[in-house]
């Protein structure tokens, strides 16, 4: 017999947690008790839950496996809700444990703390509000169903790659239940593909590439945030590998492909956004085979992706799309090997398709000032093998795509939910996932205005003793905004308070000064001495960069923002020009 | 003819709004321009959206009126569900716009960013989760209807006190609609009672107050939130001062009553918590008047306040209960003015009715560590009239119930909903509420841990020139969940960052020290000097006093935090022996 918490606390073990996040609260006091005496997982308090949610986010993000967060009822999951659509919006497998009132309250409608104070609302319009966001969701309420309830939305979270929300009534916390199925670790699910259709589907992908290679070959593969998220990269490597067909990623896939692969031909980010060899690339590839597509504006250079659908084969976790057609049911992990076997032999010619050459060239000359377009092919110099890259939502992500990342880099970037702010909380998951397994840095790319969201959960990265590299691009509020409004650039209401940035770590915990270092660069000189500092790069502190750029400065991508629907070739003459 | 835009703008200055708060996002943006213009509401932009809306919540708390909060369509509004609930809890009026995405682009389903990248999703997933949480929601989709919904869900909000969720679709923002209903200016519907079931109602109120008043008189009124809420504080005073009972008020019904009214009588605040004298008094009570009474744990100390049901008569803005019947439709607006006329020529009697003294004694002697017993009296002292109280969810919340307020304070806290950290962002509503009319101090008291929630926005205080005093109670972490749940006492996650605190104002804002002024209070001596100096009780610039207490001191009250349902006898005889 075990209590419903270790009987959960261990099924999170078995599936490799090791550090879970959240803020304590009246409501899941007993359960925290449980955490703190489990010692296999160590609990993270965060200074609030949004930020935890983020941290739970980027845990499970940089370990490609599942992250988990802890709130209360009310007031805590209602905080931590945009953090969690965001899981769900980018297929983060998290699970969002919410400490609520017990069963007896439940039935009684009492109104205590944390209720709505009404009837008709008092206990489920939190978990139904949830319900709105995502999927998946557990409430328990009798003991004897714990176990399998627990199972159950475990096994769909790490099999769909989609968070969950869990409901524990403070009642069951210690109750005891039957630990017998814990010696059966849980498991992605992996539906098997229906033998016919896979069969009909690998011969028709087969021909397509048939004709695409002749007279003369021209296919690509693409990949996307789908082939990470529905752990694809190891067969997807081996049909590369084999086949050497050219790939690209798209700005959420990136990573997904090691940038420094010979095949590698960098990001397509729609017509109007990528570089003019890659729009080429696409424009005339006969064949593209697109492995876990995302949808999303940003994802796709505001809907410019403009593959004709005649010449696209789409492999998605629980479908295959070949031209028109729909084949339910026939999943990619299973497909992708088939394909490694069947296309092969087409090696010889697929290995002469030219890739054009991606990599970072730092302009020279000009004035001082540091700029987007100087400032991200330098850093890119900067970076190192197995860094971890969290770039926020505003200049630092649409810059981050057009920078060469190095081998064994992660990067990770909330690139279709885009909440401001969302980086802090989870450099603190990202950097306690990759500190279980090997010492790798990890740098992260934070506006102003998305520091200011967030900013107190610099205190747990100090607390936590991870030693980040934090650049923070001072431009004085909003400036994508300024951008993407036009309007907006001569308005008073993007600008935000003046901070003084460099003196935070201190602030925030790290009291004597010996955790942490930070600089301000307003020079590229200043900026490029300090790149250039082996200390520095060697992180043995956690360190903030404020970097001082200008109001209205913006990448090339953000200054260039298409509309929507941009015909390739207009765009294809353009950029080739 | 007029903008959308300017017609909600218009509306809202009709209705007093002077400032209104939030967080400019890619799909408000056009909105902001329109404010920007509009000059007669000044634009109050936060560092996050729950923090804004927590000052739109403090800004409606401290001004009897109208709040209003601006996000975007997904992460803004969810980051702000939180406050919003909170609002919902506690009946803060507050208009929640929500700039959505076009009306094309909800039609298309285009995942654009921020939504959840799901066909089924991706457009109503946020209202439907805020429709869980408010009766209150407008959703506007033709210019037509625009007014119209407008006008309503405002009206709505006001009359009821309840918040309300308006979704404004980036294309109407700058559509014209014809400014004439403009003219008349939007007001409280004040629904009229029937006046046969209000004359019955009446008739049985006055009989059994002549019951109650003899052969000794023995009734008493009790006034909670609803009271201020509701804008029946003129009646109410109308009421007291014509029959001479004796009035209580219940903890989030303090300050509705002046505490220096002769004839008030303190707080109940059930009978496990309310001081011996006020517990007598409430057992002994023939009938006890409820103004606006507010169900909750934390308002009736756990379920405590035991009036037999057969001595209380219940008035509420739209029904009217006398011992176990309700009549609905009798509200008290109405109602009260027609009771005052006939309960006054019971003065002679009422007034004989004796009431406790409520006042602050400071402990003497012991040690010159500052302990709850000590510090809440003290600062008792420290108040000047009309200053306005913040006192956030924690040890400040349980503690300022029992100190007596001076005439004219407002108290202002969240004692239902009780979401940590909401009082940095009400202070900031709340100061800038008051500077619009009066110069009023605002008196913020915070424990270390909510503070860590909302630090950021200690920011907006200083940019906008406001000048709060706020008493940081530094105790290292979470210390009402150490005293609610025993067994955390002990543990490590209650725990937080130890920050400097009074480090915070210049990093974040007061770059140059000019604005601010900071202080660490570890002695009872340093803090009487601090309260004793003339210079600082007259707040000449943003004040931040980090007062240094015991990890496990706490208030009386919470400290003595009963079980649900102590029978009133038994506490009596405890508290008063």
């Amino acid at each position: 017999m075990i209590t419903i918490a270790d009987y959960l606390l261990t099924r999170l073990e078995q599936l490799g947690v090791k550090h879970m996040f959240g803020v304590p609260g009246e409501l899941n006091l007993a359960f925290c008790d449980a955490i703190e005496d489990f010692k296999k997982i160590a609990w993270v308090g965060g200074c609030n839950e949004l930020n935890s949610l983020y941290a739970a986010d980027g845990y499970a993000r940089a370990k490609h496996s599942l992250g988990v967060s802890l709130t209360i009822f009310g007031p805590g999951e209602l905080s931590a809700m945009n953090g969690f659509a965001g899981a769900v919006s980018e297929d983060v497998p998290i699970l969002h444990i919410v400490g609520v009132p017990s069963i007896t309250q439940q039935k009684e409608k009492s109104i205590v703390d944390h209720t709505l104070g009404d009837g008709r609302y008092v206990f489920d319009a939190f978990s139904n509000a949830a319900q709105e966001i995502t999927y998946l969701q557990a409430i328990l309420s009798k003991k004897e169903e714990a176990a399998a309830k627990i199972d159950k939305i475990l096994v769909d979270c790490i099999s769909w790659s989609r968070p969950a929300y869990l409901a524990l009534p403070t009642n069951l916390v210690t109750e005891k239940i039957s630990s017998e199925s814990l010696k059966f670790p849980l498991s992605r699910s992996q539906t098997q593909n229906d033998p016919a259709a896979e069969e009909f589907v690998a011969d028709r992908i087969t021909s397509l590439f048939a004709q695409a290679v002749a007279p003369q070959a021209d296919a690509i593969v693409l990949v996307d945030l789908g082939a990470i998220r529905h752990n694809v990269l190891k067969e997807v490597y081996d049909l590369l590998k084999r086949t050497g067909f050219p790939v690209y990623a798209t700005p959420m896939g990136k990573t997904a492909i090691d940038e420094t692969y010979e095949r590698y031909g960098g990001i397509y980010w729609g017509s109007a956004l990528s570089s003019p060899e890659v729009v080429k690339a696409f424009a005339e590839a006969k064949l593209v085979l697109s492995i876990g597509s995302f949808q999303g504006d940003f994802n796709s250079g505001n809907f410019n992706n403009n593959i004709p659908t005649d010449r696209m084969i789409e492999l998605h976790a629980d479908r295959t799309k070949i031209q028109d057609d729909i084949f339910p049911g026939v999943g990619m992990k299973k497909l992708i090997p088939k394909l490694s076997a069947r296309l092969e032999h087409l090696r010889h010619i697929a290995t002469q398709i030219p890739i054009p050459k991606f990599d970072n060239f730092v302009p020279q000359g000009g004035s001082e000032k540091i700029t987007h377009e100087w400032l991200w092919p330098r850093v890119g110099q900067f970076f190192k093998p197995n860094d971890v890259i969290v770039a926020d939502t505003g200049t630092a992500q649409y810059a981050i795509v057009d920078v060469r990342l190095p081998k064994g880099s992660d990067l990770l970037s909330q690139m279709r939910w885009a909440s401001i702010g969302w980086s802090i909380g989870a450099a603190l998951g990202a950097c306690l996932a990759v500190k279980e397994s090997e010492p790798r840095r990890t740098v992260v790319f934070v506006g102003d205005g998305s520091l200011q969201m967030t900013v107190q959960e610099l205190s747990s990265l100090i607390r936590t003793g991870v030693k980040p590299i934090i650049f923070v691009l001072n431009n004085s509020g909003y400036t994508t905004e300024r951008l993407l409004h036009r309007e907006s650039e001569q308005r008073k209401y993007p600008d935000i308070a003046q901070w003084d940035y460099s003196g935070l770590l201190r602030v925030l915990g790290d009291l004597d000064g010996t955790a942490s270092r930070s600089y301000q660069a307003r020079t590229k000189k200043e900026l490029t001495e300090l790149l250039d500092d082996e200390e520095f790069g060697n992180t043995k502190f956690i360190q903030l960069v404020e970097i001082f750029m200008d109001k209205l400065d913006a990448p090339w991508a953000l200054e260039n923002w298409p509309q929507r629907f941009v015909p390739t070739r207009a765009l294809l003459k353009r950029r080739i020009a």
